[in-house]
Parts: C-alpha cells; structure tokens; sequence
C-alpha cells in the first residue's frame, strides 16, 4: 500500500478541507490527445484497446503527464458487462457504440447470464491493478460502471438513441420484463465494482448517462432504485481508506435529494444546474462533482478562466467541491485549453 | 368574431376554474394520424405542405376530428422563419430539418435581414385566418414560434445536432456575434408572433427545444433574454381577449421561476419535471402545461390511465392545469392511444 502523494480529491470527496479545489476531467483519456490516439491506432479498434491491459494503462496515465490532473480514472468502457453478457459490442467509426446481439424478448432476458468479474472481465481488474502500481501514489484512480438503466437502454436499443423508443416501450408495457433486466446488471454491476475497488479503484463512478430521459416517476423506479441497491451492495472500506461513490445523472438535476439520499459521497453534476443552488439543496449531506459545459474549452483561455470562476464562485466557500466537467471532454478539443482549464481551478481556488 | 364554444383551454391559461382539464398534444397534426400521411403525400414535401394554405388548414383540424381536444395548433415547422431568411429548408426522409445556407461568419449573419411576415410569411398568416374560419370557434387557434436560440442552433449548424458544437462554439467565441443574430431573430419572431394574432391566433406559444442544452447562465443570456424581449414586444389583446404565451424550454425545468419572471401566462413542462413540486415553485404565478412522457402513449390502456392519474394527482387541486405530453406526439404512436390518453384526462379530472 503506497502512501498518497496528492489526495486532494479523496479528502474533497469526503468534504474535508482542501489547499486548492481538485479538478479531473471525464474522459480524459481520450481521442483529443493525440497521444492516445497515437495508442489507439496501435490497438486496432476500441474494444482491443480496453482488453489491452498495457495500452489500458498507458492511455488512463497520458493526460496525468500533461496536466495536473487530480485524479486518475480508468480507461475502459461503460458497455463492458453486456459485452461479457455476449452482445457482441462494436463500435464503428463515427457511430457510437452498437450491439450485434441486442436484447429484445423476455428469452433475450433468460438467457443473460450475471457477470462473473473474476472470469468474464479480468481484463478490467487487470488494468486496475497495473494502473496503481504505475501510478505509485501519485493520484487516486477511479473505477467506474454504467448504471443498470443506462446499460439496459444500449442492450434493448442495440445502440445509441435519441428517444430511446424500445427500451421505453418495454419499461412502459412490459415493466416486469425490464426489472428483470436491470436486476440481472445490479448482481453484474456490484461484482464489477467490488471487484474494481479489491483490485486497487480507490473511488467509484456510477455512470447514468441516460437516467435524465426519464420521467421524475419511471426515474425513482427504473434508474435511481437499481443504483441504490449497488450503493448497498459496495464494498465501503478497502486498502485502509472509505470507498467513496460518486452518482452522475447527467439530466438528473430535479433529483438531487433523492441521489443525495442513496448514502452516496458525491453527486456529478451536468451544466444545466448552477452548482451553487445545489450545494444549498444537498451539500450539507455529499460533495459536488462539476460542472462546467465541455463546449466552453472550444473558447479562448479569458472565456475559460471566466466560467471556471463562475463555478468557483457559484459553490463559494466550505468544502466538498470536486471540478470536473458537465459530461466528457469532446475530441475536437485542442489539449492546450484542457491545461488552460485544469490550470486555472487551481490557481482561482487556490486565491480565495 | 366568434363566440367560443370551448374556452377551457382559455379558461385554464389564466388560471380561472373549468370543468375538466383542457388538453392538447404539441405535434397533434403529425405523421401519426393516417389522415395526415395522406395529405401530406398529396402535397409533396413536407414544406410545400406547410406553404399549402388549404392543406395547412385541413392537417390542423384533423385531430380535432378524432379526439376531444381542446385546442387547435397551426400546423407549419418552427424553422419558417430562417427558411424566410433564405437559408432554404428542406427535409430529408428520417434526418429532420436541414439548410442548404447555414449561417457561419460574420457576414452571414450580416446579410441576413429581419423577416417581415406580411411579405415573406404571408402563407402562414394566410393559414391562421382559414383555420380560425374553420374552427368557427368550436376550440381556441395556437400559433407559435421557435425561439430565438432555437432557431440560431439550427442555422449555425445546418441541421439538428446532438451537442451543438458550432453554435456553441460561436456563442463562446464570438458571443457578440450570437447576440447580432439572436436580435434579428427576436425581431423577426416578434413580427411573426404579431402577425399571427393579427390573423387571429388567440394564443401564443415559443417552443424554445433546444434551450435546456445550455448552462444556467447561458440560458438566461442567450435564450430566456431574448424570449423576454419577444413577451414585451407582442400584442397582448385582440379579438376582445388577453393573449396569453405559453413559454416552453424543453429541459429548463431548473429555471422555472426565471422563466415565469418574464410576465409569460404559462410554462410548458417537459416529463423530467414533477408538475406539483412546478406548481408549488410558480404556480401562483403561471399556468402549467405539460408533461407526460410521449413514451407512454406506446403502453396499454391501464398504464396510459395510470400516467395521467398520476400526474393530475401530482398537480392536486387548484386551478392553472393544461394536460400536454411533455414533448410532440412521436410517428409511431397508434391514434388509438391517443384518444385513450385524451379522455382519460377529461374524465378523470371530471371526477376530481
């Protein structure tokens, strides 16, 4: 067990006070750094990439060379568990990822077996495990999940959507068919994490980046419920730390307190929540994570250090504030702004 | 001028009591109707559909013909106005919207110019006038617009887009140039908007779709300000009645009192909010419409009733309810559904 260098992000999470306001970026290992994409071609496709434990860790160490990244996340995807479920996860260029065997029938359901961590993706464990010993302390390294609901709508779909008509029709007329589903991702999703965190993830992310489609009712019952049984089922103390969990809804702002209320550490937050509004809604109970809208990196550094002082300045003072992005870092992105950006939250919150 | 058979549309907007509970569908003159197909595939595109006063005003009162609605809605496209402007509209089968001119620069945004309605929009008042003729008061005429930002999201893009990468970009690079074309737009919705209660829309709505993709302070700068400068700029009597406008930001739940602050007479609710917390926050301010999710009208009939037991329950007593879907009515949808939706909402709220 190596002493941290850098907790920043470990002791913000738990609301305890900082020198400076940590920062990471979702995504940031990823196609704007012509680094990874560098890696990228050498792996083949994307799937190779993730199965690759050696390149899965250079591509998750990249932006920590470049930038002051505070923490270290995981480079993987959020569809691995379908994918060790059999549906065959393909990604073509441009498109987003697809499934070949999408799930459709209540045999589709039946036939889905849980995921077995330790035998369908030790590839994933595997990459933790490197992960940590290569970034020997310096920062903390986050595993991550998608949350059952936002797996569920790329398995019923068999790719990304706009309306998400299947996976809502059948959560609407067959409800009894999608709570199967999800509380067979729930038993994969905790052996996933658990595993995770046993093979070094100091922190968790659940990724639910569909739950905001749903309506504030179908929400509760089809998204938020299934998360609260993971949170239940995590492992809360590993390698002589609290495991913090941090639950990102992206949409999900009208439901702050019910997240909140999951016993959680720490809320992600998207940009259509001014992150002050939260903070008086839930801060007393988690951390915030965010918020700031990918787009304004495509902006000049004054326009970038504005918003990261509106957001500094929105939270105010008190602990528990985690920067980060609204969603993931886009690949149009010049590197140069992402350091403009993780710069300028240190030296702003570093001021005040 | 007429005498109104049924004002409880009306009635509902300015939050004075009715029998039942007014309902419409945004979208309720769409591909979902059979009659509709017909008509359009007489017409040609859909453009020239939209350009075509007589079919205009058949495809409007269609639905009527079918269901128990309470309110007629022009039928034309929210993109009229650019297509006035001369970026020149077309659809393409299954891609939606698309200009053959999107505006990038500077100097396309300095040609454009500001649309005067009498001259280049004439079919759509021309429209107005036939249906309120044909209606012969038997339910209250909507017309509507999209809103400023709406519109400019898809000039600069040329099309729909899932994050809005160039008009983003322009707002946070050159937001002085955002600002020129979002004035030109306001003046030209405010003309447009004018027009139509002129020609005798006796409501008005701003379907501002794409504003809940922007930050809190984004919005407020570069949509709800220009939405508020359209409210101060519209007729507010004609016809021997108040006008009242019905402002609706898909995904700005978050900024419901901003938004009821603009002197608006109701706020459209997408499905993401609960219209009770809604009507506890603004409800004695504006009236509320909205907001099931369109995805339940693929469900059977006990689950379509349950939903909109649900949400009349939601609202609770009280008056200021119009029953909406929280977004248009999608192709799919089998007619039947939605009778069984629109009744469900009179007789139950019959009942209360």
């Amino acid at each position: 067990m190596t002493q941290l260098k850098n907790d920043r992000f470990l002791k913000a999470l738990f609301r305890q006070p900082v020198d400076k306001t940590p920062v990471w970026m979702m995504r940031q290992a990823g196609r704007y750094l012509p680094e990874y994409r560098q890696v990228r071609s050498k792996a083949g496709d994307f799937m190779s990439l993730c199965k690759n434990t050696e390149l899965a860790c250079e591509v998750t160490l990249q932006p920590l060379e470049r930038f002051e990244l505070d923490a270290a996340i995981l480079f993987s995807d959020i569809l691995t568990i379908p994918d060790a479920m059999g549906l065959g996860l393909y990604f073509e260029e441009g498109e987003g990822p697809k499934f070949r065997k999408p799930v459709r029938t209540e045999a589709d359901i039946d036939q889905l077996q849980v995921v077995n961590t330790a035998k369908d993706l030790s590839y994933v464990t595997d990459a933790v495990t490197m992960i940590r010993r290569e970034l020997n302390g310096r920062v903390p390294l986050i595993g991550f999940s998608g949350s059952p609901w936002t797996l569920a709508t790329y398995m019923v779909e068999g790719q990304s959507s706009r309306d998400f008509a299947r996976a809502k029709t059948m959560l609407y007329t067959q409800p009894e068919l999608m709570h199967q589903l999800l509380e067979k991702l729930t038993l994969s999703v905790i052996d996933y994490l658990n595993a995770q965190i046993r093979a070094g993830a100091q922190v968790v992310q659940i990724f639910d980046t569909w739950g905001g489609a749903l309506g504030h009712q179908a929400y509760k019952i089809f998204s938020l419920a299934y998360m609260q049984k993971i949170i239940n089922g995590l492992i809360t103390h590993a390698d002589g730390r609290d495991v913090p969990v941090i639950l990102f809804t992206k949409g999900g702002g009208h439901w702050l307190e019910a997240m909140a209320a999951t016993g959680c550490h720490c809320l992600g937050l998207d940009w259509a929540v001014d992150i002050g509004s939260a903070k008086n809604r839930v801060g007393s109970q988690v951390s915030l994570q965010g918020n700031m809208d990918p787009a304004v990196l495509r902006a000049d550094k004054q326009t970038i250090e504005n918003q990261v002082q509106a957001i500094l300045q929105s939270f105010g003072s008190g602990n528990g504030h985690i920067f980060n992005l609204g969603h993931g870092i886009t690949p149009d992105i010049d590197p140069a702004n992402a350091k403009i950006f993780i710069d300028a939250v240190h030296r702003f919150s570093e001021d005040r």
